[in-house]
């Protein structure tokens, strides 16, 4: 299995540099800083790992790029491949949202919508993909798809300087994983080493650049960056579930959240990350994120849609209670929202 | 006639600063930057002037504040008066959207909805003010006002480094030219003394601070910080008509901006302000507008009110057309809408 580093984010970083947006931080209170990469091109973060994925792929065939997604990672593989002049095949379930199926339509993807979940439209595209050699950029169970989505990571670093804690949405848990690697503060840092040695599982133990300080200074004392609470629904607590169980476990997907944060398992490569001593898991009830984007549109005029407003939820509904003085960043991350519903639904 | 000068913004940063929002600045393509001051609280710049002049005023009256607004004004009033515990009342006239109306509502303000326009509404409320003894809060034509303004030329040039050029529309003018005064660059400047020079007003001329350096360096050789571009609807021309005519005259006000930059007349000081040599005035068509705001949303993720959007429609429609290589920042100023017309009107 690979294992991505932080040094691929950095990587990452150089290589979707002008494709991508630098997405702002607004302090809306002292301490609590919202990193508004629902500004991002095309409503989400999942740009960065497409351009990530689909540059660092060298030449590419004739049949283009090709991916199953929610809705937002297909809107970002489209996106990207228009960037870059490449064909872009899209699966989506029924599920997805008229107003990302007519954002597709508008980036000019070749669609199909098929399936009841994300999961079912992922084995059409992967079928398909066999049949006509299309590059496949997964949703997040790539290693250039989860070090492209911890851009956002780095580059809240950057602009919030010090935080004790980030706030992320999971779905298939490539963007949390991402922004654990992104966010990972040391030199040579390779995250998922520490929880390797301490569980025995094999998670950077071959390619770990400075594994050893890793394990020494940082990710196995649960230091080394700040502390990532990744939230779910829950309604599809699919980190919450493969926690309990020790690794990645099939569950059900409903809720508001499902067309965006609708993966059915955690991914691989975000298990290993994710299941590390920085991490902790909290979900939040459906109630909670609606609530949470109300409070985004009319307290601070951003149009989340409702995964995009899961992490706040975590704070609003005190599913996460900081403590006292502690610096709080929450990544509000997706915005392919019909504007309309921001005030009813 | 009161002037206010650099120094005054400086000073205003300091006073309401914890009470309004550093709003960030989103570099959306290469030398293309948008302050996002649609994010402020209550949704508009307004609370900055607001927060001044309130915070300025020493002990207020039991009977609090009072303003007359087409709808942000009212908003920001109400809202910096609920921060600091003073009662506000609020006139607004019949074209105020029902959604500001709603707002000004749930900021606890007592509201008087009257007259046609903006102009009648400012009327009955400087009778009402006059009866109670309230502290008047104006929408533009306050030192105070519009030096609190100026706060986000100031967070712009803090954020955004050199920018050649900032485009802001203009209703009564308060804030293009608190923002000509934030963004003007060198030791003592005060704006409108190199025009006073110049055109043989009496701007600036008993109290300016450095006014003499000013007119050596800055305002009168049409140097001194970047262009300022103000953009108005072409049905509401209150800056452009006052240009031309030498002195502020009433103009019609119609159109999708009206509720928003519906002032029927230029302010005193921001016409002093603005009919310097920094600054150019342009008009811009409400289909540009309405365009305008559309982009903001579909591309960006915005959802501004269409008098928000207007600063950004000079330059989307070629109203103003900068040079290669220029750097432009456009203040997107105001986000008080009906979320549901952002793809329809």
């Amino acid at each position: 299995m690979t294992t991505v580093t932080h040094e691929d984010v950095l990587k990452a970083a150089d290589r979707i540099a002008g494709h991508v947006l630098r997405t702002p931080v607004l302090e809306v209170s002292p301490g609590l800083l919202l990193k508004l990469e629902l500004l991002q091109h095309s409503g989400s973060f999942k740009v960065r790992g497409a351009f990530n994925r689909i540059l660092s792929a060298g030449e590419l065939p004739d049949s283009g790029v090709i991916a199953a997604s929610g809705g937002n990672h297909g809107l970002a593989v489209a996106f990207a491949a228009r960037a870059l002049g490449v064909r872009a095949e899209i699966f989506v379930p029924e599920v997805t949202s008229p107003v990302k199926v007519a954002g597709l339509e508008s980036l000019g993807a070749h669609i199909t919508q098929t399936g009841a979940i994300y999961a079912a439209a992922a084995e059409a595209a992967a079928k398909r993909a066999a049949e006509t050699g299309a590059l496949s950029v997964h949703a997040y169970d790539q290693g250039e798809v989860v070090a492209g989505q911890g851009t956002t990571g780095l580059e809240l670093m950057e602009q919030a300087g010090e935080v004790d804690t980030v706030l992320v949405a999971v779905g298939g848990g490539g963007f949390a994983a991402g922004i654990t690697l992104g966010t990972a503060v040391g030199s040579g840092t390779t995250i998922g080493s520490g929880a390797a040695v301490g569980s025995g599982t094999t998670v950077g133990s071959g390619t770990a650049v400075g594994s050893g300080a890793a394990v020494g200074s940082g990710a196995a004392t649960g230091s080394g960056g700040p502390r990532i609470v990744a939230v779910e629904p829950e309604r599809i607590p699919t980190l919450n579930a493969a926690l309990e169980a020790g690794e990645p476990v099939q569950v059900q997907v409903s809720g508001v959240g499902a067309d965006a944060l609708g993966a059915s398992r955690i991914g691989g490569l975000a298990f290993e990350i994710l299941s590390g001593p920085r991490v902790e898991s909290v979900l939040v009830p459906d109630e909670a994120i609606v609530a949470a984007r109300r409070t985004l549109w009319q307290e601070h005029r951003l149009a989340a849609e409702h995964a995009g407003a899961a992490a706040y939820a975590a704070l609003l509904s005190g599913a996460y209670r900081p403590a006292p003085g502690e610096r709080v960043a929450v990544v509000v991350c997706g915005s392919n929202t019909d504007p309309a519903t921001l005030l009813t639904t």
